[in-house]
């Protein structure tokens, strides 16, 4: 499905570990002042001076993760470093370096690792985030990516997920779902090409759906329009396994219960059509479907003022005693259990 | 060569990814003041102070860094950490903090994964660092360890590489070449093993090496033995590609050259038995084995004084200027080109 428009090849054996490392991170650049010493030393030195420091990391892992049948690397790289940067928005901060390591097998050209470095650059220039350090070594099998973030707040303005009171709003930021739907689309065309390598997929009723699969952006926005609503959340998380899974996160941590509308739900219309032509519930698909990398949250209601009609976020429900559960309220108004079936990486 | 004394083997696909980070996780303690957070939330909240934030990573990959016919899991997690922390005791910083990801196929039952993390406990506890954060997930094949590690130094405390002056001493801590020798031992009773499993290996002899590769330890010492006299390095970096490539690596950053002497290396005893019980050169396993884990510094030449006849030191040679190029002094007196040949993860 996705051409090779690079028939170069390169072993990346040739270059040995000290110069693959030295010619793939030659063009990061420091944009942060905090970042006092970047790539070149056995440490980066960095200098977060009053801020307090929010550090998360991840690990993907193809044919688990992530499918290069469908996933440019480039586009790979980039997901990257948004799924890292995403859960810094979701501690209303602002990521500021992350260290990337790559263990990857030898059938990986150069000019492979070049595309999956393009695309991690890409993204720390769109996030003004340094690349400060990393590794580079080869894999038994496929590729693997580990990156960490670093980011910086100041004390007062850190969200955990355990602040949330029984009387909060929960607002998730956005529209859910169509990361999920855009893999299906994906998984789809795989099919097809596997079929007859030669169909030309029309794609363009897709487009919104695959690039929130394929390009996802953190909602490092979301910080600077809560602050200008003069808001800040009690509990925060970001929407990586799903809604209900990160719901049930929040409901556990801040030992409150909650009520989820169904018909408060942001879906996007084009979201909606192709859960109609794939014959799957779409309200299913938007609270257990992952990847979308929206934040959820939730405010006094004494916010509701501040943050009705803003285009920016959806106020899907609302926290509860924690002895009345976690329900989803149907359209039909009876009130189901939320479970987390959220995507899981472990499942065999 | 390793017995299974645990035969009780659970599936980790069983726990689900929340639960089995839970069950791993949930014996670690918060020993540093600078971690507000630990694990539980999108990421990890610290507090430096006004301190400099030191930051490395590094990623292991069975079959590539180590086998695990005859390294114990709970010697991996141990010796991972270890070689993080010593990444941060290089640039004359305290490790405080580590984040840990690992991928693993479903053939490790719950059980080895509990081994790495005790291995990592133990580590974690012995340089008194907090484990802050990470993410487990399936592999493909075999076992990966990502690891992070932050620490913290005041400014002017932090060595780099490139400091290193032309009229400088150079200085090795400990001894080398032991842990290089360790793993070809090792590796000799792997095929002894293969050859005869009932085979009972007497290590006797071996015991300070097979300690050195599967129990190093990062010198997170020095920095205090160095404060006491008073000495500031110029230039700094650990051994983990062996002695040759790492002094290539500071003349390079510094622009300077070096006349390294061969009858100054540190070598244990034993060291020089098995080496001749191999018959292989010591001299050439102590400048391009690798993994000792000990420092290298230059010092100027005024702290000659300070430093001499401490037994955690040894000077092995001086810089020169650039022009004159990076030498081994032979015991024959005779000059010959440093090369870098040290361990390559990426070749094939």
């Amino acid at each position: 499905m996705i051409e090779d428009k690079n028939p170069q090849r390169t072993s990346i054996s040739q270059l040995g570990e000290f110069g693959l490392i030295e010619h793939l991170t030659k063009n990061f650049e420091i944009n942060q002042s905090s970042t006092l010493k970047g790539i070149g030393d056995d440490a980066a030195v960095l200098d977060f001076k009053d801020k307090k420091v929010v550090v998360s990391t991840d690990i993907m892992v193809e044919g688990v993760h992530f499918d290069l049948a469908y996933m440019p690397l480039k586009h790979l790289g980039y997901k990257a470093v948004v799924s890292n940067v995403s859960d810094i928005c979701a501690m209303n901060a602002k990521a500021t370096q992350i260290t990337v390591s790559i263990a990857v097998s030898n059938r990986f050209p150069l000019e492979a690792l070049e595309e999956l470095f393009h695309g991690i650059t890409l993204a720390a220039n769109e996030y003004k985030i340094d690349v400060i350090g990393g590794d580079t070594t080869s894999s038994q099998k496929g590729l693997i990516i580990s990156i960490t973030v670093l980011g910086e707040a100041d004390e007062e303005e850190i969200v955990y997920r355990n602040g949330a009171k029984s009387t909060d709003l929960l607002v998730v930021t956005g529209d859910i779902g169509a990361a999920y739907m855009g893999l299906q689309v994906l998984e789809r065309e795989k099919q097809v090409f596997q079929v007859n390598p030669n169909s030309q997929p029309d794609l363009e009723l897709y487009t919104y759906l695959i690039e929130r699969q394929l390009k996802p952006e953190a909602r490092a926005d979301v910080r600077t329009l809560l602050h200008a609503l003069e808001i800040k959340p009690t509990a925060m998380i970001d929407i990586s396994d799903g809604l209900s899974s990160e719901i049930i996160h929040i409901c556990k941590q801040s030992k409150v219960g909650c009520n989820l509308y169904e018909d408060k739900l942001p879906l996007d219309p084009q979201f909606i059509n192709v859960c109609e032509e794939f014959d799957i519930d779409s309200t299913t698909v938007a609270i257990n479907g992952g990847e979308d990398y929206e934040l959820l949250f939730t405010i006094p209601i004494d916010d509701f003022d501040k943050i009705k009609g803003n285009p920016n976020f959806s106020i899907i429900g609302h926290m509860t005693e924690e002895s009345e559960g976690i329900h989803l309220v149907t359209r039909a108004n009876t009130k189901i259990p939320l479970k987390a079936r959220g995507w899981n990486a472990l499942s065999e």
